[in-house]
């Protein structure tokens, strides 16, 4: 097991940050939340005004073997056609990466079937994780493998610029991981956090609490232990993203936080390497309903609240914009001495 | 007095966006509010795969009489010295401009002193208007030249290949103006609209909540009638932006309403231009409490809710991103069949 040392935030940084931007031509605050967001970059970066040069978008992908329990609405070999379709850029997360014009990066953790042709990095692990309600999903090395995975394959994305982080995903079945996961560090009951994940009927969703609540009985995974809780209940590609995260934690770099399985991926990272959390920004709130419970288990508010429910990392993707406003609007404004402008009436 | 012809919108467009949204590589309605953007924008444009080539940004300019009664935080001269900053690019609003490659016009409209050397465009009809305390704010033939300026220079917009519209402004005491408008036009009690503005005293801002009151007692303006409103409590800039958003909705182009100002705006254009309002989607929830009546009086909802109250068009700019967002959408991903991907279980 790595050691991973997330750095302290740099509170100073952020107290200058706050002077400077009461400096600007605006009323003092009037910018609310893209001000806020400044402080935490300048926090997390160092500098009172934080730079972003370039966004990455790391997708990973896996199959689950609780699909076999009929969780999900779509077939399995779904995540498969979706990461074709992503490698040929037609998903909505290539849309909305080409449209921050981010360095984009997609990795097969677990997808059933051969490597993939293309721009799909094969680093398979396993064809899918096995059926959590019948056995453990993998084995402790299994787990390590993808969390280191995870971490690599986001250093590969910072050599290249990255200053700025969005993990997504693919994987048919993995809003029953992502619940099982997020009622194990929680203790919440499933019934609180499990959602209509694709687009399920009301008696498959009775179903989908039913299958959790029986895994977390059967397992009892340790709820200060990330690693445990992976390999009774998790998924590859959601250990690879808590890879990719406590990388970006590790080295200073801002994660955007995008919806439940994200925020599951996060509660891990977290689990793994304190302080973790204090290098995200939570994009998006998401309309599934365990995505409020896990984020505010994190202490986070959304950017941006759209009714969103795609995952893939698309509502870190969209929410990325107002993040950018912040940076340009610190960096490129006026100060009221630069400009002559008078302040307020005494 | 003009007659605009405001067309209808198109609403089997609408339909069409909904059935080929429906077509695309993710779950139904799984883009929440991007797909609602995508609608709107099909209905206004006549199309199921609305497309935006170039925002624009238009500001108006211009003092308020009103300023006399000590209702701004900040001194009158701020009008002035906010224009030469606009005009030097170090305000938000030509921050947030750039980061959307948006074309930018400033207009002058009734700014106090003389005219504007560089980038401002001089079109002022008179320096300020009066305070509407005492007398009224402008004549009839000043409301119907502001009115018609913003029509032009929107239009000049248009030529340059702008298909999308934000109308904004500066204008010390211009929250004083927006809340008689608001008002006037809706019959809401004055208290339940003035705010705080730039940042004045609670003793300040019962003061502003008496001067609006009586200047409504005293004018009585026909709540039905944008032009007496404007006449007896309205503002030079605010004339000029409901004309720019009458040319925007009258060549069915989309408008994105920024805080309280710019939608008071929208109300007195929907007041002359009868379906004007179908052109406006709403960018961001403004701090000031009277933007929230305003708005759902015009039936609409915010894209974003960022505390933002700085004015300028900043918020709309801001929320843009989204609009563009659901925009490539809808233009770029892939169907379930060009990609391959199967649908849901039976």
């Amino acid at each position: 097991m790595n050691n991973y040392n997330v750095p302290m935030l740099d509170t100073e940084a952020r107290v200058e940050a706050k002077a400077y931007l009461d400096m600007l031509t605006k009323p003092v605050g009037s910018l609310g939340k893209l001000e806020e967001i400044v402080m935490q970059l300048a926090e997390m970066k160092g500098h009172r005004k934080p730079v972003i040069y370039k966004l990455g978008i790391i997708v990973f992908a896996a199959d689950h073997g609780i699909v076999e329990e009929g969780i999900s609405a779509f077939p399995q070999q779904v995540t498969r056609q979706m990461v074709d379709n992503m490698a040929q850029g037609g998903a909505a997360i290539n849309v909305f990466g080409r449209q921050q014009q981010a360095e984009f990066s997609l990795v097969d953790v677990g997808v059933i079937g051969d490597d993939f042709t293309g721009l799909v990095k094969n680093r398979k692990i396993r064809q899918s994780t096995q059926n959590f309600l019948r056995t453990e999903a993998m084995t402790e090395e299994e787990v390590e493998r993808a969390i280191q995975i995870g971490y690599e394959e986001a250093l590969v994305l910072f050599d290249k610029g990255v200053d700025c982080l969005v993990v997504g995903e693919v994987g048919i079945g993995n809003t029953t991981t992502s619940s099982a996961i997020v009622a194990a560090i929680t203790g919440m009951d499933p019934a609180e956090l499990v959602g209509f994940g694709t687009g399920i009927s009301s008696e498959q969703h009775v179903h989908k609490i039913n299958v959790v609540r029986q895994a977390l009985e059967f397992h009892q995974p340790d709820r200060q232990d990330g690693y445990d809780i992976l390999r009774k209940v998790g998924g590859l590609e959601i250990a690879a993203m808590a890879g990719a995260m406590l990388a970006a934690a590790s080295n200073r770099i801002p994660i955007v936080l995008d919806g439940f399985i994200s925020t599951a991926a996060a509660c891990v990272a977290e689990s793994i390497g304190k302080g973790a959390v204090n290098y995200m920004l939570l994009g998006h709130q998401s309309m599934e309903p365990g995505h409020q419970k896990a984020y505010e288990y994190l202490g986070k508010e959304p950017i941006v609240s759209l009714d969103m429910r795609l995952g893939e990392g698309t509502g870190a993707a969209v929410a990325f914009s107002i993040i950018q406003s912040a940076v340009c609007m610190v960096n490129e404004m006026a100060t009221f001495e630069s400009a002559g402008v008078s302040g307020k009436n005494e």
